[in-house]
Formats: C-alpha cells, structure tokens, sequence
C-alpha cells in the first residue's frame, strides 16, 4: 500500500463525514487534493473499514462510479452535554447517533461533583463490546461556559468560577479530552448536519436558561482573543433597565429574555412584586396566547429586547442565517412578529435580511454537537486518526481473543 | 535554479514584508515552510532583487547568519484612498510608502466624476522612469461603502447607490484593481505596520463622517456573507433618538457621534433649532474643553453612546485591541473617560478588558492601507507575483533600451 499523508486522511474523512452517499470526483471536488491522493487515501480507508462502499452509479457514458460512505460505526465518542439544570452523556458512533444514554438532573447554580459524572461515564460504556471499547475515540464535552487564557472554566449557572475542568475530567476518564462552549458546539451541529448546511456565515442563539451565540464567519469559529467571543447575553439592550444579570450587570440581553427571566417579569408584574417564581416559560407563552394582558406586556417587551439584539448580529456580523434554539423558542409563533418588526426598525435597508429560523436538531443538539467536535478534533491528531483507521477485522479478532480469554478465566 | 512553487514565494514576501529585517531561520519559523523550500525561494527571490541582504549576525557560535529585508523599491502600486469629501491618489513602493501623490476635494454626496480619478491616476505615474513603469503591480483601493454580491458598491456619502466601481476602474486604468472597504483597508494598515502588529484580534473603528469597523478575528477579515460585516455605524444606540441617520434609520451610532453629527447637535442645542451647521469638529472639542455647557452636554451624550457600541464590539468579538481613527479621535481627551465609564457599565467583568487606542499612521492610513492591500493580493495572483520577481537587472536593462530608442526618435 502506497504512503498515505495524515492531512489526505483528514482531509477525505470530513469531505465523506458531511455527506450521507459520496463518489470519488466529489470527493476530489470538495478536498481540492489532487485525485491520486485522493485515491491512495480511499484505498487505504476502504481497506480499514473506515469508509464502505454504498453502491455504484452507472454514469451515461457506461462507467461505473462506486458510491462511498463514512461507515459510522467504526469508531465512538463519548458526548456530555452539561446544560445548566441537566447532565447528559451518551456514547454515540461517529456521526452523533445515540448508542447508550445517560441523563441526570443537576439543581442550577450548584457546583457538579465530578463523581456524577464519571459515573455516568462508566455507565455508557459499560455495554460495550471488547471490539468496540478499543475505538473509542475521545470525550467530547459542551459546556454553558467560558474558559481563560489558562483554560479555567466560568459557568455561573453551574456553580464554576475559574474551574479547573480539563484537569478535574483528566482524573475520571483517561479518553482524549475536547471541549467547547455549548454555542459553539450547537453552531458545529448546525453546520454539519443542521440547517445551517452550505452556510459559511450563520450564527446560532441559544435562548434558554442562559443566552448566548455561537458564530461561524466564513466556516471558522469565532473565539476572540480570549474565548469569550459571541456573549450575547450579556450585550447591553436596555441602559437604564432595573433587570440584574447573573453576570452582575444590568439590562443584559439574558436578563431580559433568557427563560427563567421570562418567567420572572410575568410574575413581577402580574403580583406587582419580585417574588418566588418558577415553572415552565411555555406556560407564559400559553397565557400570552389566551391573550393575559400582563404575558402579552412580557412578549412585548421580550420582542423588543431579542429584536434589537438580533440586529446587532445582523448588522456587525452580516450572517446569512440565525439559527435560533433554547426552550425559549417555544414561544417562537408571539416572538417572530415582534422581532421582524425591530428588525425593520433596526437593520438599514441596505444590508440584506438575515434569514431567521429554529432549530430542527432537537434536545439532542447538545450530545451531537459534542460527537462532532470529538471527530473534527480526532481527525487532526495523528494518534487518533490511527485508532480510528486501525482495521475493523483486526479490532474484531482482538475482540474475539478477549472474549475467549474471559470464558477461560470464567470456566 | 531548482523549480520553486508560487506558494513559497508568496509565504516568504509576507513573511519578510512584515518584519524591516530577518533572518532565514526567522523566515522558516514564521511561514512554517521546510528550510530547504524557504532556501530555495529566497536563493530565487535574492537573484531576481526582490530581497536584499541587509547584513549578518555573528551568532555565539561564530556561525554567520544573513540578515535580509524585502527591496521595498522592486514594485509599486497605485493606491487610492476615497474619503468622504477628499480623494487621495499616490505612487507608493512595495510598503505603503508615498513616491508622488495627488490630492483634490470632493463634495460631500456628489457622485464623482472617473475622469477626474483618471486625471489623477495619470498624475501620479507621469515621473516615473520607464523601467519603473514596467513595475507598477496594481491599483489598491479603498472606499467608504459596501459592496453588494454582484460587485456595485454603494456609498452613501459619494452620491453612489449600487455603483459599477470596478466595471468603472477598468474604463480608466488597465492595472488590475482591489478594492476594499475603508474600515478593512484602515485594520489591515494597523494589523501590518501599526499598533496591531502582533495583535491577531483586533477591530479598527473609523470615527468621523462616517464610522464603521474593520474587524480582524484570528487574522482574518470579517466580510460577512455579503460583504456588510461590521457597519457598527448602523446600530442602533438609542431606539427612541429622533437623529436621523444617512441610510435612512433613526438613532443610530453614526448619526450621534460622527464628526459632522457632532456639530450639528452642538448648534442645534445652542440655536435651540436645527440650523445650517458645519466647520470642523475639533471647534466643538475646544468648547468642551472650554466648559461651553452646551459642548459637555454633547461629550457626554457621544461618549455614552460611543461607549454602548463599543462595549457591544467587546462583548461580541472579544478583540485584544480597538484602534480609532478619524477626526473625533482629535477630542478623545474628552472623550477616553466617558467611554471608559460606559465599558464599565457595559462590559461583563468576567470578559478580559480590551485595549483602546488612537491610531498612529496619521492621514496617509488609507494610501498605506491600499498599497498592502495590493500587494497582499498581489502575490496572491501568479502573474502579478511573476512580474514583482522579473530580475530588475532585466527591467534596468530594458529601461535603457526604452530611453535609447526614445533619444533615436527624438534626434
């Protein structure tokens, strides 16, 4: 077998990863490497089982074109998605799917004891087949968080300030560690497999508990000079708002319209003072459907405050799509109108309109995202692209040998 | 000589373009190139006068290393800087340096008329000697406004709505042409030859007729998908402002802090009705520094809006460094603590503070700004790449036989 280069691979295995049925041109088309190395990197991923052939299609002039596909199961990850109330964790094959799955409450603002979370870990692994233990691959991890220059971790909604997360997850998993910022992680669903499809220049809104945006400007991440790129939440929208931010400032986009803050105002204004509130967003939306002249005032002014946040995108960052998601879309059907009318307002007629919609990924954006981030990350590290492309039959065969070496320690 | 890819060379002119003398090892270092590729493009780049050698270091160990610097004299470009109410042409060498200019004013919103630009392109390269002429890469330009996808440009403050600029160029100039939006051009001066050296994230904010932002996110240009990216002079500030803005909004960050709308509140305040209002900015500044109640009044306003867009840019691009530029910069003594004030109303403590600074390259930023932005595409596009590296012993030579025949016809 001729020498094959680590970039072809990677190169080749992304091209074949963002498409569900592939030919050997499209690859060549999509990669820009020359078809040779195209071809000695096919031969090599087809041989390992990394790649598999779907079919053949019979072009007019009589030749036949091998169809290709990245065969999903020859290798996994392990996804956690820590949203800020919830603990998920799944081993998902190589494309995001949901092998096994582990979920657990969290109580919001408390600081997760680690020793939850390894043994969610263990608990995904565990119906594993020998073969299958030796690919996986790597830990990939969405958080609702910010790191610094030091790779200390700030989710102020579970409860970490400047905490150490790389280093306290090194203690219960020896897998290869990669982790993101949970917009940033939805925003890579998008792009690979959501709406955001053939959109180099989309951003996505996360609008739940927290609020925050994960931004793709010509198909790179946008991370600034500290990671701390895209915090949305925390663009000022109304100056002389009384509304406090977890992030201790006031009139914060987050502070406005962040779920639990959408809850809040209703009952503010509906018992005429702060107090304890709580409970589901949607059923504010659904008194705002039945007409609750107070839900309707919250709409009102949630509009307003989304509206002029989302023109701040549009017009600083000129995307062609705004991927929205969060539980707060729930109540996309009121916010829509209210939004498109600040828009109007807002963006100047000269600057094309930003498409807007919601996300289609569902409640496993999160553990998808996390997958996705795991494979672009393992593709790029050469250990890893060797795990991944070790053959299938030789993992089978080791499998096999384990097997029959338990049943004689067993018998 | 062995066969040397176009890729070196253009790795290598911009790694020694930046730096006023370097080394081979440094040249290595810096493109990431193996040391025989970088051997060979300079041995190819030191035979054509390209590069020069500038001298050597005696390194500890006795061995000599050569130090080299680009021959800024080995090519020029025209480069055009449009401001709003002036147009600036000039010869420049390779650098960004001035060889001969023209310079005439515009009127504010009057479509400009190609033929005085091309009275001006002709100026500019009348003195040059004929093997010089052959030297002449390409035109750089840069302008205020947008450009739509299919190439027109629109430029409220030249009269220009979806103008043919380009398709208009090649009517009077056979250079090839690039064009840019000034706030891009004015980032890419900063980021190559000003205060952003070093600085991969950083955000030039133009303040004076107009204002926008040339953002810079992991060294490289926001555009957006249609070119639009970073128009922070239309967002909105103030929803309920009743400033009228160019672009035809209400409350936008221009239509409060640029220079002209500067005066303009100063007079309509003191007048108590909008009146004929202009002279220069910096009159307004001399008042405030004077106590003129009326002048503070307007710094404090300005500065509090400056401040909201600014913490908006910090907030969502997270930027190590924001330059400023344009006239306003002339009262930043007035305005630095007004808008240091709304930072720290605006900005999340948790986001690390950005630096801000006023821009050092003075009023030829834009001319400078052109020429990189020449010469960046420049040894992008074979051909133009091939021409900046004809031996000038070959282009000397031809300029005498140039003159020769010229003193045959004349005699």
């Amino acid at each position: 077998m001729p020498k094959v280069a680590d970039q072809w691979l990677e190169d080749v295995l992304i091209a074949v990863y963002q498409r569900p049925a592939v030919t050997r041109e499209e690859i060549t088309r999509a990669t820009g490497l020359n078809p040779a190395s195209v071809s000695h990197a096919l031969q090599f991923l087809l041989h390992t089982g990394t790649i598999q052939k779907l079919g053949a299609l019979q072009s007019r002039g009589g030749r036949r074109r091998e169809v290709l596909k990245l065969n999903a199961e020859s290798g996994y990850f392990v996804a956690v998605d820590l949203e800020t109330t919830r603990l998920r964790v799944a081993l998902t094959n190589l494309i995001g799917d949901v092998r096994h799955q582990h979920e657990e409450d969290l109580e919001f603002g408390q600081e997760l004891d680690l020793r939850r979370l390894a043994h969610a870990l263990d608990r995904v692994q565990r119906n594993l087949a020998a073969w299958q233990r030796s690919r996986v691959l790597a830990l990939g991890l969405s958080y609702p968080g910010v790191t610094d220059d030091s790779g200390k971790v700030t989710a102020v909604n579970l409860g970490w300030r400047k905490f150490p997360l790389a280093e306290k997850l090194r203690q219960v998993t020896s897998l290869p560690i990669f982790l993101e910022t949970s917009c940033r992680t939805y925003a890579l669903a998008e792009r690979w497999i959501g709406l955001a499809q053939n959109t180099p220049n989309c951003i996505f809104v996360e609008l739940g508990k927290g609020v925050g945006a994960g931004i793709l400007a010509d198909d790179r991440y946008l991370a600034g000079s500290s990671h701390m790129a895209g915090e949305l939440g925390h663009i000022t929208v109304e100056p002389e708002a009384p509304d406090q931010c977890n992030c201790g400032k006031q009139g914060c986009l987050e502070a406005i319209v962040s779920s639990s803050n959408i809850v809040r105002q209703y009952y503010e204004l509906a018992n005429g003072s702060p107090g304890p509130a709580g409970g589901p967003v949607n059923a504010i939306f659904e008194k705002a459907r039945n007409n609750d002249a107070v839900a309707l005032r919250v709409m009102d002014r949630v509009g307003r405050a989304l509206g002029l946040g989302l023109s701040h995108l549009i017009v600083l960052f000129n995307p062609r799509l705004i991927v929205l998601g969060g539980d707060v879309t729930q109540g996309y059907d009121l916010l829509l109108p209210r939004i498109r009318r600040e828009l109007t307002r807002n963006v100047p007629e000269f600057i094309r309109e930003t498409e807007l919609c919601v996300t289609r990924l569902g409640q496993d954006i999160g553990l998808k995202g996390a997958a996705l981030l795991a494979f672009r990350n393992s593709v790029k590290d050469p250990a890893l692209l060797k795990k991944l492309c070790k053959p299938i039959a030789e993992a089978l065969e080791g499998g096999r040998r384990a097997r029959r070496t338990r049943s004689v320690i067993q018998a």
